[in-house]
């Protein structure tokens, strides 16, 4: 476990170009708070980015079950756009009861699609942190965790490779800090990008509270009310409402580092060393026969 | 188990007032096709009826799996509605995977619905019908049949209890005859209640083809034709549809017992005798002491 | 599957002696009602008799929880001496929830006791018997049918061989007439074991209605009434009533051949020939190198 | 996760009049031990108390299983009464076996009783505790974390709404210092209520040790020995000798923050703040139309 | 359930050109017994064939389970290349715990073959097939039933078709007829194939017999014997035993019809119509607008 | 949890003599890399050792699943007899799978195990280790922790006293350093036994790197060049090599402590005391009668 912690700055140029991620979630608006400006940055900095839904968000919104579902997957299309997602899969579990599937069965379906996107990192929950009460979060996690290093395997799920898919290994990780007290090593400076992170909460509607701003603005406006910061359009009100209440964490994460607005992840690489250790002792070390 | 048919006619006045029949089945367009007519029948006979649908249908409608949850959800309100329900149900399990959920987990839902409801009747899958190759279908009908006899024990889920809300066996049960070779013993002359079945068939629209009237009606009519059968309007277009090719079966069984139609039934009555073996030895027998 | 009914007849002297039995049930009531003629009749022809209930009958008795589990194993070994079993396994799956298990570790259990008792012949549900709406039935009789012939194959359960415990199969099996239209092919003549039998079926008290004699006498007693069947004491009471009320469907299974109680049974013999087909071949046509 | 150990005393008068606590663990002698002296100081200051036990106890006491599982039910209602618990509810999963049930499906259940009660406090395991080697103990504790907060979103088992009762949260949380190393944050002083926790000691017979005083006074009188300490019945023998023997961790617990007798818990508060940071910005911001 | 029985004899030309086949089995030798005639007819008559194992074949061999899963593999290599499979896929269950496993994950691993190789045709377990006491025969034959038809849902496992593989419906089945009592409505004439069926039952050594000519052969050499049916060398001795003892239950389902050797499966068809009642209906009634 | 680090030193003669333990692990090479030096230890001072494998290794070894599988069950023979342990058991769960096993069935056998055994002593994976990303790992951890302590209990597993083997605990547990950040209170000193950890090294050929010298030396040898380290031989290139690269992590964690080879381990003693608290009381406190 590293625990030493590094500031990851915005990088010049198009560093990750040629690489893939994929940003995997459980509910319309983790990916958003937990994310959303790593998110936006790897897009700017070259990635092609990917984002999973794991959950069929059916619990949120305020509405049936099924309308729930439908604004859930509507608004999380809108928002994929909003942080240059290139396209998105939705898995549909339930909501709430991920935690009586087969980890096995989702764990398969995540290795195929790391497979065929060629995914170089993820960006997910912490499947050993603590403190994560909600199940449909654990069991994503463990499940891209696995899926992973599995993936690179070739005797694992063998028919891939009869359709056309090579095992792939995925080697860099990052986890959401995503409960008080759940480790981190790596802290984003995400000021850059926290218009499109903003872009990206205020689509979450029925779940994430992107539009308590517009809500709030009606609100006050029925007691012949306003509040200058919501403006006068319900756009800038929802943005201005998220800018000024819902990016506290944000906050708070980098004022320690003398950054506007931070992320924080447990970050893990486990991409080979350009040289191994032996290669370079055979370099000094052998001779001829 | 009973073979010998019975054939169960339209009976004068109200003669099940004050029960209660609940018909539980997987998919929109279960109920209507299997059962539509005799749950039209009891319910103008004084039964009360519940219809709960246990999976969320999510893989039919042609749409998102968002989309066709709504749909079907929303078809599913009307088309109960147009049988007389009293009250909808909806557990939205996933459709295609409920061999994957908790038997114990379903049961004791419906145990709950059936104490809080006194449900007396009902009205589902043959959990041992052989061919029925539809996973939702099995284990729909498997949970109903246990937490029919397992709701009337004060020991199952005591806490309901304390909730106030009783133990309660149900004592008729119903079974759909759903494929080809499955048993059945009741033969049920739904002749008088075509009309609320057609009226629930069409708002089948996800899945059961309740549309294809006025779907074959605007296709024609681009080729400048028309079938007189389909008429001048989409409602009647789907309804006459619906009663010249997709009444088939029910005319079918119904013909060998000279009935218009009809719907089949492994139909099980495990109410009480009126007088027990024993009370009636008693009354020979007793003596003085 | 063969269908060709077999009556079985009391045998004279000890045919069957060296051989092992296990009767296999969920409930207390199981084994009496089912086969307590056949356990009597074997015991009596020489076998030696091992008796396993896999639930703890929680649900049944009248009293909390707790106290019915107590009523019912202290009942059932009172009913296995009845039935002459030299001894009794408990396993004490929660009642009612069986399907709720894993089947494989249920199997291994019954695979260690198969071997370790050298078990010849079993008693039990036929796991194929439709209309079987308890599922501590199916899953009772499956997992005893599977450990069959698993219990003979080294691979499974290796460990076993390294305790001195080795491979063994079951080769006759006898599965109850449990429900009406399950398959049987054999008709066990028990006229001559009805005592034993009644014996065993007036200690499930808990279920089974073993004291319904008794509790019909005090009931009467208190009436000033009396009938004479019920005689003077409470252990006749329950001896007779149940011999009148409760040994109905024994009577009609043995009317049909002629017998004054049968039991009704699907029999499976996988012993080998004696003398295989190849053997004899060998014998007629093997000639000199 | 947060770590700021804060000592809880005793309060004047009844501050949580009207306020429900239920108080869940899976053995007869787990709430004694680690929440006796909480339990009992939250029903002085005017909690209304529940208690809820996951398993059955089958594995302990010293007897049959059956015979266990009654002496921990009944032993388990006397230490509720000794702790002055309104109502006691039993579960009976299997002991050491609850791993292998579904977790949506006890979780299901906590949550119609959560409703019902209208809880407002779970004291429980934690179920992030490592170290916790009994899975009786981290299925309870997680089932209860879920059940706390799934119980207040009306999507959740929308039937018990049909029932007439409504969706309710958990917003407070103790979790047991169980296994040496788990986190706490609250050192609660029981110094006040250390007689009824020895009250409910003693009734934990079958385990928990609370009749080790009587058998060891009855072993010494049978030597012609006796202890002091043990005074001269039973009664006395059991409080004396928990009280010098098996209040150990308590009185360590304690020393630290010179208090008698301490409890740890790790403590959750997620009650709402009285006072919306937003409604604060609104009053100070908020201008005419 | 259709019982009309069909006997299918050769036909002439290709008539299956074009078509794929696909025979799902979970031992060495179920597909060479059950079905190794009607493989090389289809193979003769146009179909290219798959073939899929679901088990690892553990248990069988008489070795190690290491070697016995080495030698069922190399086995079921050449048994498969003696039938003419085209290619051969092997998922490597545990033998004997595959009711252990999640039925929805091998169905999605099934419904990826079926997609990506197009199958028109299953050959399998008769999943509804009574008396079938191995769990992964009955898991297997449920499995690859769910898999043909759900195969065809576009909303099934959507990332295939990200990955290019579209939605594919199987629509032709053939059930083996594997135990005494299963149902068949096709009897297959293999006469014209039983050198192959010969080829495929020979490789079958680790379980099936395929090798007990060689054997008995050398039994008797010990003993200054031989038999002439063996002749001189082991393949011939292995394939004419097998010819004479094994191929028993063949001839006897082909005498009734007059047959050398036949197969007796149930064959499901559920191709669609040629052309629809409805569209019939059209031509005959459809008018100008 | 005790987080006091004690280096274990070698200790003279015998004091194990008569001890047993049980080295429980998932894959060929755990064990070696992990606890190879304090298996050999233990060994030498007089311990009884018995190895244990979880999984059946099918996904490494470069080869088809099946040839994989024997090449890791030929190299544990191998790697087993190098560290002295006296047999070895393999329970052949699926590789990578083990997290979709029941939990109670694999502690079943476990229990079985360690009582037939009277293990006093386990070694084996941390099941609270965090960062532990194969799932074969932790369940075996977890299932090794909850069989020591069940494992004493008579009331699980009830038959097995029937076949003759008691209820045993074990007390002792040496839980591997996996993953970096683990918990670790003890670093054993392995230095005097490297060459048994080397010896079983090297067989890890499948996995584990065991041949890579003398791969390398053959690599080398075709460009015609050579490593002296290598030697001359495979056995010595393989052993050097392993000495050189793959002790790393050994030479790390002595380094702390001035040992040249050291392995981490968290363990736990559960021996009760030599002499209770409470007889040490008695002996001081109790009067005559």
């Amino acid at each position: 476990m590293d625990t030493n912690i590094v500031v990851e700055k915005d990088q010049p140029g198009y560093p990750h170009r040629g690489k893939v991620f994929a940003a995997i979630h459980a509910h319309l608006d983790d990916i958003p708070y937990y994310a959303g400006g790593l998110c936006a940055k790897l897009a700017s900095e070259g990635y092609t980015g990917y984002i999973i839904r794991t959950s069929n968000d059916e619990k949120c919104g305020g509405h049936t079950t099924a309308e729930n579902i439908l604004s859930n997957e509507q608004e999380h299309l809108k928002m994929a756009a909003a942080l240059g997602f290139k396209d998105v899969f939705d898995l549909y579990y339930r909501n709430h009861r991920m935690d009586g599937i087969s980890s096995i069965e989702i764990r398969g379906r995540l290795i195929l699609i790391f497979r065929m996107l060629k995914v170089d990192t993820v960006i997910t929950f912490n499947p050993w942190g603590h403190g994560e009460e909600n199940p449909d979060h654990w069991v994503t996690g463990r499940a891209v965790e696995e899926a992973c290093w599995m993936g690179g395997m070739s005797n694992d799920f063998p028919e891939h490779m009869e359709a056309g898919i090579q095992p792939h290994s995925v080697r860099e990780r990052y986890y959401f800090y995503a409960r008080s007290g759940q480790p981190f090593n790596r802290v984003v400076d995400i000021s850059s990008h926290i218009e499109e992170k903003l872009n990206a909460i205020v689509e979450c509607r029925s779940q994430g509270g992107g539009n308590r701003g517009s809500e709030l603005r009606a609100r006050l406006a029925k007691q012949g009310r306003r509040l200058p910061l919501l403006a006068n359009d319900d756009r800038t009100a929802d943005r201005e409402y998220a800018r000024r209440f819902l990016l506290g964490a944000d906050q708070d994460y980098g004022k320690e580092y003398n950054l506007r607005y931070a992320e924080r992840f447990y970050y893990i690489d486990q991409r080979p060393p350009a040289k191994p250790e032996v290669d370079d002792y055979i370099e000094k070390n052998a001779v001829s026969l």
